[in-house]
């Protein structure tokens, strides 16, 4: 386990966020992505009574890693970041005071879960040695590019390659049977099943809507290593009332880390 | 048009059933598929103020198209359905005398879907013909063959040929910006989505659970040929309330006419 280390004094503006109705608290950056509602969903993906090693991909300030590790007891986490920045992000919420009931379960590994092969091992992802992968790829990084139409087709493959590249690899480091859970929007469904067939199975997909009239914003997809179950669609995830103003009571739970997304 | 024609003396056991409130009638046979809920979703599924020309791939009985026909007076349908038998029944269900209102309208060609090219077109299928498909695929037959595992492969690769074919000629014969609409079951979503990709855009997917709390048993997805535009999912329906006893009134509309499933 990597040792936490402690954010230097030239760090960037930051914020410490407390989630869970303050289990955990978040040290991340001012600017940027922020940690919020996609993390926690992600995070309840995982059932509630997993036990196990998992590894976070793409774990930014380490919100969904946390939010796994404050409601499953028996779970132990490796933050995988490439950016060092972030990373150093994620080592200072470990060894932020509030969160010292977790930091023993937690660690930090800084590498590029793209890599393939050889060198994803080198970089510290073994094959098989995870019970559990979480991801929240970069999509809105990709979906930014994809705004011109010139530029349409190509952000669309490189879309693809995002999850085919994060899929593949979770294939590889996690155990046999072991799980796969992903947060994306609505139009990469396609990448992630394609990404997904063949290596997993026993696929879940559930899809979140703002209010009970309005098109998803976000998809969940769960699938086990190995597996070769059929693709099921569980119920949605309503994030707020008719009015869009008022959360819903399940949302409130998922949102502080009291039920699981997918009921188990 | 081809004539209508009555059923033989010796026509296999049938019934004669009232849809939409009894503002149509289907003749069909007794055993077999039944044409029920999956059809009138898919009907569903064409925005109310359609006009122009569309085609029932696999119209079975014609459950389907007359129920768009039942719904948007400018629509005009052929029933395009395989099977010589079936055809015939989709010709006596347009000679009903319940139905006159609506038999200026329809017409059927027995033709096989999956035929292509110049075949295609030489069964009555010519390119850019209609404005709208929608389709129903045996996919039941499909699931039928999956059971026993040494058989799950091959009808995997059967089932997305089915998809494939189904859609490769639905886009052959729309004209552009036409529309598609399919039903399937949820397990179908990646080889429905793969045969969209590349041809047809602005694809939008609905889910339909049973009761709230339920997976997802049949799938909607419609889209637009040439469009460009994502996939969307939009508000799922749910047949019934929690109890599982009570239709919607959701379910309630659409199952009788008074509804589109998109809300269009």
């Amino acid at each position: 386990m990597l040792a936490p280390t402690a954010l230097a004094p030239d760090t960037p503006a930051h914020t410490v966020d407390a989630f869970h109705r303050g289990r955990f608290w978040l040290v991340q950056p001012r600017h940027g992505h922020r940690a919020g509602m996609d993390a926690m969903m992600l995070a309840a993906a995982v059932p509630s009574g997993f036990a196990g090693r998992f590894a976070d991909f793409g774990a930014g300030a380490g919100a969904a890693a946390l939010a796994v590790l404050s409601r499953c007891p028996d779970a132990r986490a490796v933050l995988v970041e490439r950016s060092s920045e972030m990373a150093d992000f994620a080592a200072a919420t470990i060894a932020h005071p509030g969160n010292a009931h977790l930091a023993a379960r937690a660690s930090v590994l800084t590498a590029d879960v793209t890599l393939s092969g050889r060198a994803r091992g080198e970089a510290g992802l073994a094959d098989n040695g995870f019970d559990f992968v979480i991801m929240n790829p970069p999509f809105n990084a990709a979906e930014d590019r994809a705004t011109p139409d010139i530029l349409r087709k190509q952000a669309h493959v490189t879309e693809d390659g995002l999850f085919e590249h994060w899929i593949r690899s979770a294939a590889a480091v996690v155990r046999p049977r072991g799980g796969l859970a992903v947060i994306a929007r609505p139009e990469q469904l396609v990448a992630i099943l394609d990404a997904i067939e063949g290596r997993f199975g026993d696929t879940e997909m559930l899809c979140v809507h703002p209010r009970p009239d309005a098109a998803a914003i976000r998809i969940v997809v769960r699938a086990v290593l190995g597996a070769r179950g059929k693709l099921s669609i569980r119920p949605p995830l309503t994030l707020h009332g008719p009015t869009g103003n008022e959360p819903t009571d399940r949302t409130e739970m998922i949102s502080n880390g009291l039920a699981s997304l997918f009921g188990d």
